[in-house]
This record gives C-alpha cells, sequence and structure tokens, in this order.
C-alpha cells in the first residue's frame, strides 16, 4: 500500500514548474515541430494533466520522444481525424497517424455525445498512436455523469502468454471511471502484467534488483535485473487471467478496430518511423438510463466510505479506492507545481534549444 | 497449465449420464418445485450445458441448492421478469427474484437483439439471482458474430479489500467470449480472486492443504487449511488490481442496476430466504458496425494459431487459448456423458425421491 508516486522531499531536484507554465512550454514545443495551434494545446493540456495526476511516466517524460518521433516522420502533424463508420450507438476513429491524444480524445468526445442518447456508446480508434495514461480518457465521460471504459493496445510487446516465451502481447490497460458524489471518482487504470515497464525502467535507473514475479528470461527463469529488461518478457497478472485479460484487449482494441496486434505492434521505443496503427477503444455509460444519477453517486459514496472505514491489515492504516493517490497528487501539484528531475529538467532544456525556443523558466 | 476439469478414469465412479437425460431430470425436478414448462425447459438447457462445459461447479452440483432455496421461498418460480428501463441501446432487466438463468438469458437476447440495430448493447440486471457460470451468458452473442461481456455480483462476500479484512466484496466474475472462424471462440471467464471459492471447496473435500496466497485469515495470516475457509478470506487476483477490478464490477452489475452490493450481499449459501437482488449486467458488441464479420474472426483464428505455434517455457506443451478446454470438455461429454459423482449422483436420487419423482437412470 505504498505510494511511490508521492513527491519526496529531494533537495538536490530542481523546483516543481507550475502546470500552466509547463502546459505553455509543450504548447510551445509542439506549435515548433507543426501542429496546428489547437491540436498542440489540447494535446499539451492532456499531456500535463498526466503530470499534475502523477503519472510521470506518461506526461511530458515523453515529450521528447514524441518529438524525435514527429522529425522522423513518424507522427502525421496534420491529421484529419474522423469518424469512418457509425451506427446507432458506436463509432470507428480513423486517427490518421496524428498524435494519439487527438484520436483518442476525439474518440471519448464522441462516446460521450453518443451515450446521451442511447445510454451506452462504444468507440473504437485505429491509426492512432500512444495517447498517455489511460485514465485520462475512462474519466472523461465522469463529467457527464456517465462511466468510461477504456481498453487499449500498448506500443511495446514486453508481454509472452501463458505459458509461452515470445513477446507476442503487450501490457494492455484497462481502465474504468466511475462519478461519485462527495468522494473523487473511483477511477481504476491497470496495466495488465504484474507491473508497467515504466515501473521497471525505474527500477533500472536506481539499479536496484526486481523481486521475482515481475519479469522471466526466454528461458522461464526469473530475471531479477531491470538493466536486462530488454532481454525479459513481463509476467502477466495473476498469470493465465491476466494473459486472458490481454488477448481480449487485443481483439477489442486491436483486430475489432483494424488496428496492429501481434507481431504487427511497433516498438515505439526502438522504432520512430513505422506508424504504429495504435487501437483503443472506449465505451461511455450514461448513468441516468439506468437510475437517477444522484442516487447512484450517493450509493458510491456510501460504499467508498464503507470500504475506508472498514477494519484493515495490522500494517494498513485504511482501505482506499483506485484514484484516490491520483486525485491527492493532482491536487497537491495544481497547488505546489510538478515535480521534475533534473535529468528530464535538462532534457527538455536541450529540446527548447534545438528547437530555438525559450527554455521552462527556472522556478 | 494442467488441466483440473479433465475426466480422469475414476473407476469407482458411476458411469456418465448423458446430457439429453440429465436436462429431462433437471427439468422435471424443476417442474416438481412449481417452474412453468418452459421455464424449467430453459433453465435445465443452461444448467446441463454448463456441465457440459466442465464448469462442475455451477451446473447440476447447484440443483439440490436451486430446489432447498425454492422450496423456502427464496425463489420467485412464477416471476415476470420484464425491461423496466429501456433506451437506445439499453435496458433494465427486473428478474422478479425468479431463477437467475431466466433472467440472465432474457438479458443477454435482449442485448443481441439492441446490438444487431446499435452495434452495441448494455444490459442490466437487479433482483436476479444466482445464474451459473459467467461463460454461459457472455458466449451467447457470439452465436450472432457478437462480443459478449458479462459481468456479475457474487452470492456471498468472501473478499476482503486490498489492506482490509472484511469480507465486503464478492469473487464478481468477469466473462468475455469473442467469436472465431475455424477456431473455437476464444472464452475468458475469471473471478476477480487468484481462486473461486468453489476450488477450495474441492481442497476441503480431499483435505488437501491450499497453496500460500489464496487466502488469509482475519488477522492476515496466510491461510492454508481449506476446512477453515469460512473463516477466512479470498485474495484478490494480483493484489490491488483485482480489488480493482471486483470493485468496478459492484458498481457496473450492481449499483447501477440497484442491485445488492457490499454488506447487503445475502450469502446464498447460508440464507435460503432473503430475496438475494443479484444484479448483472451483458454488453454486446455487434462486430459487422466495425468490419466485416469474416475477416474479423480469420484475424482472430490468425492470432490463436500463432500464439500455439509460438515458443513454449521447457515444461508446456503449447500455449494455449481462454475456452479451449471448455471446448474440449463440451465435445468429449457430449459424446461421452457428463460424469457425476457417487455424492451428488446420490444427493440426486434423494432429490428426486423427495420430489417423487423418478431417479436418473443407472447408466
Amino acid at each position: 500500500m505504498a505510494a511511490p508516486g508521492d513527491v519526496g522531499a529531494d533537495l538536490s531536484a530542481p523546483p516543481p514548474v507550475d502546470a500552466e507554465t509547463l502546459e505553455h512550454f509543450v504548447g510551445r514545443v509542439l506549435r515548433a515541430v507543426g501542429l496546428p495551434d489547437g491540436d498542440a494545446d489540447k494535446v499539451a493540456r492532456l499531456i500535463v494533466t498526466a503530470d499534475l495526476q502523477g503519472a510521470d511516466g506518461h506526461g511530458v517524460f515523453r515529450l521528447p520522444q514524441y518529438v524525435r518521433r514527429i522529425r522522423a516522420g513518424g507522427i502525421n502533424v496534420r491529421p484529419r481525424i474522423q469518424v469512418v463508420r457509425q451506427s446507432g450507438a458506436t463509432a470507428l476513429v480513423d486517427g490518421d497517424n496524428g498524435m494519439g491524444h487527438l484520436a483518442v480524445s476525439f474518440a471519448a468526445e464522441r462516446a460521450i455525445e453518443i451515450a446521451t442518447e442511447t445510454g451506452i456508446a462504444w468507440v473504437g480508434v485505429r491509426r492512432g498512436n500512444h495517447a498517455g495514461p489511460a485514465s485520462l480518457y475512462a474519466a472523461m465521460p465522469v463529467e457527464q455523469d456517465q462511466i468510461g471504459i477504456y481498453f487499449a493496445i500498448g506500443n511495446a510487446n514486453h508481454l509472452a502468454p501463458w505459458g509461452g516465451v515470445e513477446p507476442l502481447l503487450s501490457t494492455n490497460p484497462i481502465a474504468i471511471a466511475v462519478p461519485a458524489g462527495e468522494c473523487p471518482p473511483v477511477v481504476l487504470d491497470m496495466a495488465t502484467s504484474v507491473v508497467s515497464f515504466g515501473t521497471i525502467k525505474s527500477y533500472a535507473k536506481r539499479n536496484e534488483p526486481m523481486p521475482p514475479g515481475w519479469m522471466i528470461d526466454k528461458h522461464g527463469e526469473p530475471l531479477l535485473d531491470p538493466t536486462r529488461a530488454d532481454e525479459g518478457l513481463l509476467l502477466p497478472l495473476g498469470g493465465y487471467k491476466g494473459y486472458g485479460l490481454s488477448l481480449m484487449i487485443t481483439f477489442l482494441a486491436g483486430v475489432l478496430n483494424g488496428a496492429a496486434f501481434g507481431r504487427d505492434v511497433v516498438d515505439f521505443n526502438h522504432d520512430d518511423v513505422t506508424p504504429t496503427n495504435t487501437g483503443q477503444a472506449i465505451a461511455a455509460i450514461d448513468i441516468a438510463h439506468f437510475r437517477e444519477p444522484g442516487s447512484f453517486k450517493a450509493a458510491v459514496d456510501e460504499f467508498v466510505t464503507e470500504l475506508a472505514r472498514s477494519r484493515t491489515l495490522p500494517n494498513v492504516r485504511a482501505v482506499r479506492v483506485p484514484g484516490e493517490r491520483t486525485h491527492r497528487t493532482f491536487k497537491q501539484r495544481s497547488r505546489e507545481g510538478i515535480p521534475l528531475s533534473a535529468a528530464l529538467r535538462s532534457e527538455l532544456d536541450e529540446l527548447a534549444g534545438s528547437l530555438g525556443l525559450e527554455r521552462l523558466p527556472a522556478a
């Protein structure tokens, strides 16, 4: 029950950057590499929201990689994102190989709109790209008293099928967001592997051995050295169950949309050029079509409170629900700014320099 | 990767019963306790399908419990199952406290019908009851080239929230079924706990200690003695992730439908009288609204084949996909009959006797 995303008092770290400043900076960078104003602003807002929520591996941390990919021609900066198929309650969105954030937020907006009429909507995306943390999109319907459910194909195959040793699956995340009344929304955002590849990268950075059960090597032996992660395979959450979920997300977000799956998934960490044809899917359920939203949200509050007050294991202070930490981090960082490591800071300075842009201000 | 449901050659076991004979027997029993002919036949077919698929803990094994509950007045044998709310792509079904199989199959039929028009449908159930294995219902849309997704609130709280020691959640299952072409459909059916309570019951029957990681006692200590399972708590699949999934299913299948959740969940193993107000939800996605179903199913076949041919861990013969074993068991049992243990057989004989009905024929 530790909170690895909580911000410690690292005195060597640069002072945190306020969200607005960071958002303007990201927007300037994206404009400089060719995104139209509106798109640059939208992507910047989503990237910085990820940072505000503590999804550090999915926010501004990714900007240098996005820019590298854009410069290599791997992302279309002027995409024509559109609905290519539509029926009563579904839509299929073609992301035209633009920034993933644009295609998926477009899809989420369509889903919310449709679900308001029909009670449920399901919108798939093909020819998208990496779009940041899953919870960003699952949470969008919540403002409209809707439940959001989001599935995505990850952008690198690090997962073997259960019993296998070939990386044929990604850590395909699932996110579900449920509106509450007084309590923050309940937001689950989980990879279908035991841990995410990002967690392993941070172990590598700290040169800390991984616990057994996270990764295996190609012979099925436990892999504990995080610097050798590229030779290894992530283990699925709960064995065959996590494998089953990852496989189902392959069908729901990949195959159904005509997006890449299996061996066709492009490892976007090692290939800046090939279009990823990333698939995502978002569903929105409009609560009013089932019961009065106020009573639904009161019942969610009631259960969250009951969980929080329930008896705990000896070393646990309180039972928490998914999304609580994210919500707390969001409030804290909105107030105090977003901490950026010295390494990331200097990467961003370099990026600004290479584009002839002003750096992030010092404090 | 063992196949615990595979039928061994237990020479002391009674000979297997053919499905048709068993179905007629179950139908007669249900009629004898008051179900109308059509309902009795429908429930009998679903119960025996569960047995054919190898879901031994959810088939005819449950019949004595269902009958006990019906006799105690805990189930309405003449329910008026109806849609109480409807919109473009959703419906809310009231099960009127009838047999769960009736309400959920009614909901699945509605979902299939709606999704054919709208591309996606979501149908919730309230005032239902235990309905057998989740995969039964998730698989219903598959025949119509639709993907099925099913969530249910379990009928006893055996799961604590992550970090907690109070049984506030059930093992809330999720099932997803995806049509394939030449290959059998891919069908995932999983509890959100590490193992199901049924598995633990079968350990208790064999007096075999459980491995650590399955259950804890109320102090958080590993519980290994399966005969003490009632004092313990099941652990969620993959720690907080399984807890998160179980919680989300509480919202999707319970709270949204106005069905029971949290402390209001009735333990149907110890209470035959109180209406359970069980909640379920089924979604159907019509593939033709996204792409040509033939090409979708060919892509599923292709991936399943690729997985099956991929390299395996040293002691694994082949990578399998969810639903393969069920499919094989179904074919085998359709041919060779359904094995019933001597204990279950004599329970069914007793049940028949108490209702003045003919026993299951000897072979």
